[in-house]
């Protein structure tokens, strides 16, 4: 996607280098993060400068494609073993994480040359995807309706065009007059900071909204529809997506606005049999406590927010049930929440 | 309710001067703003240095206390007329608040010691409301619950007590063992930074979650009850509340668990036929779009979190539909929200 009229990849490999966006320092400065190891990726990863299901995807990829290159050769195998140990232990939920690691794993037993092009084939596999979501995404977007999403999942949560954010993407290169409702989603703001910086980029109307006001956009007939990304998608089809996700597909439900899931295959797990088999990331609470943004000389500085002597809890997903999923959007078409459905798209 | 063991109302009335605890400054800095005419309290009102139905009702009376202090002999009538109109355009949604105008507007057309008693009068009231608030409330709490509350409806919202809050301080007092989820309420926070701080000095267990996580918690059982605060109540129990109220209810009928709405009979509009007749104020979307806190020196700044470059949406409250509601808490006992049941606490 673009950048002041230059297109990018959110990460990329670069001769035994990781360059991924700092997502961190969005919105406030665009910069790029160089990894120069693959404990150097775990920690982008681990620490958010990298973030979103597919972003993490590719960067697990690429993880262990540079650990398949830093491996001494009278210990490869094992040294690969302890890798894939420190890339998987970096973020627990998201799916990608780890159908990325598993396939540049077998792939670099051969070699560190079939890792690196096997995850460079990852890489391009998911902007491929997200491409395709946004082409089967875009015939349920109707000219002048109004979308909200939640978190980002668009093209800086992977490695082009996004997930949620696709269908978006394509029907306003489609000239559909659409308008985005982005909720900033607390504790992180993923959507008030990148969901709306990568709108913003694009020129595509929108607004921040607190995660409180969703539910009245959607009582006064504001809301058309709502598109969300996933983590992880259960084999039927219960979704762990950023935390608050749960609460406006019950909002949805209750006014009977559809609520889309959008995911590239590689999300479904299907060693996962419901929401209930998804470990949770309990991250850490002074996310909540504190925040960064910059004063009016630009100059950033973190702040506590809430009052410092309380506790606070910080759960960074949570699982939407089926049931209340209107319908799941992959690279492969759009599927009912179900098992069968979901089977069907394997075959 | 007390601050280092030392027992203060929220505000009052000192020889001319309306004394309120700046609340814009908690929970960094616990400090009184002093308004020396009726003119600055309106500001206090609309900054939000007093905020919360009871307390904006309380400044309100005493606004109009000072207004018939300040009239010229030659001017009384006119004056005072001129008084309630601004009092009465600070902020629109609390019911409390032209509630208080209309009882002391009336009082101070016998004269100003009338319109001083009459104020006052309303501010002992209002205390005793929270107390009995909290009376009847704490019928509703058994031993070892944990409760969901939004935004602050404590004793800072009021002169005392609170109203949603109130019966969690009955139960604490008569030794209940009971936990509290804190919704840190963006955009100002007033869960995260007053509750969580009213708690604290209290010395009740408690967390600030993010808006987003209440159906996560919720879903997994840990949420026995909800009780939340109300701006103003139609006569046929819908509920004007801080916005994201109406979505707690949503995902509090979803799962099941009570939901109770705390208010004294004073938030009761019967000239507000449904929630439909309530107007809404929308804030600026700086609010959404900046935040002040504390860095670790102990300094304040305010600080952009969102995307500068993005609009925000920032309506302040939102609409609760009668049938979401399980039962209303005020200070002549628990009732029913439908009309009959209300009216039945005015007989």
């Amino acid at each position: 996607m673009k950048v002041n009229n230059q297109h990018y990849r959110t990460i990329y490999f670069d001769n035994g280098k990781v360059r991924t966006i700092n997502q961190n320092a969005l919105p406030f400065e665009f910069k790029w993060f160089i990894s120069n190891s693959y404990k150097e990726t775990c920690k982008a990863i681990q620490t958010m400068i990298v973030r979103g299901a597919g972003a993490i995807g590719a960067a697990a990829g690429y993880a262990m494609a540079q650990a398949a290159c830093e491996a001494p050769a009278d210990n490869y195998y094992h040294f690969l073993e302890m890798a894939r140990y420190n890339i998987e232990n970096t973020r627990p939920t998201a799916r990608n994480l780890f159908f990325s690691t598993e396939k540049v794993f077998n792939e670099a037993l051969k070699g560190k040359l079939y890792a690196i092009a096997e995850a460079e084939r990852l890489a391009d596999e998911n902007s491929e995807e997200g491409r395709l979501i946004g082409e089967y995404g875009n015939n349920l977007i109707k000219d002048r309706m109004n979308i909200e999403t939640h978190c980002n999942a668009g093209w800086l949560a992977f490695v082009d065009y996004g997930s949620a954010l696709a269908p978006i993407y394509n029907a306003w290169d489609k000239d559909k007059k659409i308008f985005v409702y982005v909720d900033e989603t607390r504790p992180r703001l993923q959507g008030g900071r990148l969901t709306a910086w990568e709108l913003f980029n694009q020129g595509i109307p929108h607004a921040i909204l607190p995660d409180n006001a969703g539910a009245s956009l959607m009582a006064q007939g504001k809301i058309d529809m709502i598109i969300v990304g996933a983590d992880r998608i259960a084999a039927n089809g219960d979704v762990a997506n950023k935390i608050g996700t749960l609460e406006k597909a019950i909002t949805a439900n209750y006014y009977n606005i559809p609520f889309y899931v959008a995911a590239p295959c590689s999300t479904i797990d299907f060693n996962t049999k419901t929401g209930k088999d998804i470990i949770i990331e309990q991250r850490d609470a002074d996310e909540v406590k504190s925040l960064n943004g910059i004063d009016q000389k630009g100059n950033l500085h973190t702040v506590t927010v809430n009052n410092p002597l309380s506790d606070c809890i910080n759960p960074a997903f949570d699982i939407t049930p089926a049931k209340l999923i209107t319908s799941i959007i992959t690279n492969k078409g759009i599927v009912d929440p179900n098992e069968n459905s979901i089977i069907s798209l394997f075959q």
